[in-house]
């Protein structure tokens, strides 16, 4: 009943209703699907649940799945799980198989090589499109779709990229080397995901070929999948900016707590290091109760104004807009935008401190911290992500936290400090 | 010189380059591209570049432009100009193409109708593939590149969808209704780009057929403007969340300071208003040092706690992985993860003070005020963001701000009223 429910559903909306459930009932519809269970689901799983998956599903249906499957999906579905499960599902596939799932899981992580799928179709230059077309109608072994053809010399050295559409457009005698693309990128095997999806994003590719080291061609890589990755990259760049590392909607609730606490552990670290701050100034404190009140505004504009300039840095440098060419430009664009704000801010903050404590000395410390402050959250905000860039540490990951401890300990240090020169 | 240099880059590459001078410099560039500049770098550009650059070329250089842009593209030019400027481009156009462009503004920004091309190819079911194929070999007017072809009825509603690595797999007799897909996705014209995004995304698409209120066909997406589309969105999500609603490395100095002051603007009321919070128990801090010193942990922590949560959420809500059926699920998740660390560091937080202040009294104070701030935190960084998205106010835009308020508040009167509590 449910079966038949179900059935008339694709693949990807399958993987979202067994996401959507837990436990027995996730047991309970895997195993409805059962025999009839299409291989192509397991692709559009998370991570996690696919695990658990896996273990629920018949031996024979697995055996099944992974023949029908494409060599990227195989390589992807059986490189998120542990070694072991990895090696007794290794051994259920048919031998040739195999040899390609274990060429591609040796490529490293988010390269290129992982997301390559190794059927495709090449023809030699001197065949008309007429051959083309025929030996497309006789050949049985085609990858399920395609976009693209690659013309290759006898070394498998790609000499040109055919579109279906030309060839479709083009009359039988006319020869593939005469219509092909020869200005088009090649992808070299070992290339990070995210310089792939910027390629394909760069020229609105469908389709392009993977080399290797050698120029020769291995396989391609198909938007489909790229798309996946540029989602995986965007989610991972939004995430990480929220202090959330490799966190998501389907992790467990001590996982989720225990990824979350190293975080949290580091902020407990910077905040108590800017409380000390205000430790230094006890007396001050102590003498102007008016300084404690007022204190936390300075801290937390800074704090606000350096994560907005953080942001579009950080987002900038994902998409390759930020380069050396640029970067002091950006720089001094933020510092100055840091400073107009910063005076604004400190008008309006020193009128409200006027209004509020009937006290202009209060009122000018407040102002001037104000606009250090807010100078220093635009400096910072640029030069952070861009230092850690340059270090070969992911900006995204690192930067919140290096920008609050500067804004929160250069706000309370130059209002405390200006209040224990002026004000006592 | 310059010219022979930039001429073999990809219209792509031209943009860049464009983007990458300013003044002086670029109105140079522009000039050396001149006569031969080719039109699809204009759907490259930024739009504020893009604007620039517009008035800097010759009225016959636009005029063939727009003639060989595709009518997505040109409406997406023309779409961004000021009306002016618009209407100063349509007189240019010839009558045909003008009339398709002007129809194609009427649709509403960020729909369908704005994303769609209208040149695609269409024939009657009753073809055969050999048919099919001479068509496409003699029809001049096919578009640049294309990669299904639509099947559909008198009336132009569509039947099927067929690959065209199907269709050049199959035999000349066979009919194109056997072969083509029938349980293909079709897109309203009115549907949101996001949404357009989502359905290729979870389905793999290449492009899709885009349908009026009468299930005729319109036009067609391709799979490289959506592409363009999940960036976009990306970008969106993540500048907003940093507090920067639309600002970008483009915008003016003067343009990003202005859109940056009002976000600040709600910061500082914000900010005063846990101030204030302070101020109600002025006494207690005269009294107690060591409680002004520790005042900004908790609330610090409360609102690096709540927005993890909030990213997480916006982000689930943002990719439709959060609805009424696991909302409920996912605020009891977060509550007790906030509960679980806030135990964790009520713990090293208490340990610390007693350490710093040799005082039990206020470590316990410090302990049970982190446990409640780290639960609301928990709470309100899944209830503000969810409660956002039923009101139809973009949670990414508008979560952060509430979150900060509400931590910091309940942060500094936890804190300084169980001290007025317990230790006065
Ligand atoms: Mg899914
Ligand atoms: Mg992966
Ligand atoms: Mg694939
Ligand atoms: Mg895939
Ligand atoms: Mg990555
Ligand atoms: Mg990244
Ligand atoms: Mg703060
Ligand atoms: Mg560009
Ligand atoms: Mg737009
Ligand atoms: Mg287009
Ligand atoms: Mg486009
Ligand atoms: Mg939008
Ligand atoms: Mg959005």
């Amino acid at each position: 009943q449910l079966y038949r429910l179900v059935r008339p559903l694709h693949a990807a909306d399958h993987a979202d209703l067994i996401e959507r459930y837990s436990g027995r009932a996730r047991e309970r519809l895997v195993t409805v699907l059962g025999r009839y269970f299409d291989p192509e689901t397991l692709t559009y799983l998370d991570d996690r649940v696919r695990e658990e998956v896996i273990p629920l599903l018949d031996e024979e249906v697995l055996k099944l799945a992974f023949q029908k499957l494409e060599s990227d999906d195989a390589v992807e579905i059986l490189g998120e799980l542990d070694e072991e499960e990895q090696a007794r599902l290794l051994e259920v596939l048919p031998e040739s198989e195999r040899a390609i799932v274990e060429e591609g899981l040796n490529y490293e992580d988010e390269t290129a090589g992982r997301l390559m799928q190794r059927e495709l179709v090449t023809v030699p230059e001197h065949w008309t499109v007429g051959q083309t077309i025929d030996f497309l109608r006789t050949n049985a072994a085609l990858p399920n779709s395609f976009y693209d053809i690659f013309v290759i010399d006898p070394a498998r050295r790609p000499l040109g990229k055919l579109s279906l559409s030309r060839l479709l457009r083009t009359k039988r005698p006319v020869l593939v080397e005469d219509i092909m693309q020869t200005d088009f990128h090649k992808v070299p095997v070992v290339m990070d995901q995210e310089d792939v999806a910027m390629l394909f994003r760069q020229y609105g590719l469908v389709s392009a070929p993977v080399i290797d080291a050698h120029d020769r061609l291995l396989g391609m890589i198909t938007v489909d999948d790229v798309v996946e990755v540029m989602n995986e990259e965007a989610e991972e760049d939004i995430l990480r900016l929220g202090g959330v590392a490799n966190d998501d909607l389907h992790g467990g609730l001590l996982n989720t707590t225990r990824s979350r606490f190293s975080w949290l552990a580091v902020n407990l670290v910077t905040a108590i290091l800017a409380s000390g701050v205000i430790g230094a100034f006890e007396t001050t404190i102590d003498k102007i109760v008016a300084l404690a009140i007022l204190m936390p505004i300075v801290a937390s504009m800074g704090g606000n104004a350096g994560t907005q300039t953080l942001t579009v840095a950080v987002r900038a440098i994902s998409m390759r807009e930020l380069s050396s060419t640029n970067a002091l430009k950006f720089v001094i664009k933020e510092m100055t935008v840091g400073s107009l704000n910063g005076i604004m801010f400190a008008i309006i903050a020193a009128g409200v401190c006027w209004l509020w404590f009937g006290d202009w000395e209060i009122a000018a410390v407040m102002a001037l911290a104000m606009v250090i402050n807010l100078f220093v959250a635009g400096l910072s905000g640029t030069l952070i992500p861009i230092t850690l860039e340059r270090m070969k540490v992911d900006p995204a990951v690192a930067s919140t936290v290096f920008l609050t401890t500067v804004t929160d300990v250069v706000g309370f240090f130059t209002f405390l400090g200006l209040a224990a020169l002026f004000l006592i």
